[in-house]
């Protein structure tokens, strides 16, 4: 599926939508997030409409993958950011918010508001871990 | 560089230091984190000891972005998760705190205690947004 008429990142890239453009290629655009979680908080997107990095091209995948570090470093030089997080989102209990597959690439401030974190969690034993990883070892790998 | 004696995560891939392992091939390896945000929380390593993705060979990024998703969605299957998150911590100020990059597989529950957030923030002006994306724009399109 290429792009489509009613998701806002095919409109964002056909140029229907404005946006702040950081990078472009044949492959991908990123542009900065319009709610942003610091200043230069970007988001890669394919040029093509997939929901889900599941279903994303290889081809795709591997061109955010390369872009997204230069882009973080690019934003550490430009803003005095001291390192950056990626992160994709899949799904609503994700925190997808839209439903064209996307990439963020977050710079990082000393004291900045940014929480990535949960509460202590622990297996309840190695049993039950070393039975979590098997299941997924054994569709995985077979 | 490949593999040095005084990294956790290289001791985990030449098998000095146990792991619930969830993959492997040729070029990466996954398995459990021993600390996770929720079950089947997944650490995906490359086979290479790089401290920063920036430094990556694109062999290896393309094949732990390759096999993130495949992990996302088996551990959706494994374990009735609804969908997963995919993050990368570069840098202390993003919470890097094993110095081989690593990818996380973050398998999410409804209701789980997981926090990716931050304060709400906007740009000054649209003035100030046009201007970072350009700077931006000017080093990685040249």
């Amino acid at each position: 599926m290429p792009l489509i008429n009613d998701c806002v990142f095919c409109k964002i890239i056909k140029g229907e939508i404005p946006s702040s453009k950081v990078y472009e290629d044949d492959l991908v655009l990123a542009f900065l997030d319009i709610a942003p979680f610091n200043y230069g908080h970007t988001l890669i997107i394919p040029k093509d409409h997939q929901t889900s990095i599941t279903t994303l091209d290889e081809i795709y995948a591997n061109r955010m993958i390369a872009i997204a570090p230069k882009i973080g470093t690019t934003m550490m030089r430009v803003l005095g950011a001291e390192g950056f997080n990626l992160f994709l989102n899949n799904g609503t209990v994700a925190g997808q918010t839209v439903w064209h597959c996307h990439m963020h690439v977050l710079p990082r401030f000393t004291e900045d508001k940014v929480i990535i974190s949960s509460e202590p969690l622990k297996y309840e034993s190695k049993d039950q871990m070393a039975e979590i990883a098997q299941k997924a070892f054994d569709k995985l790998n077979k």
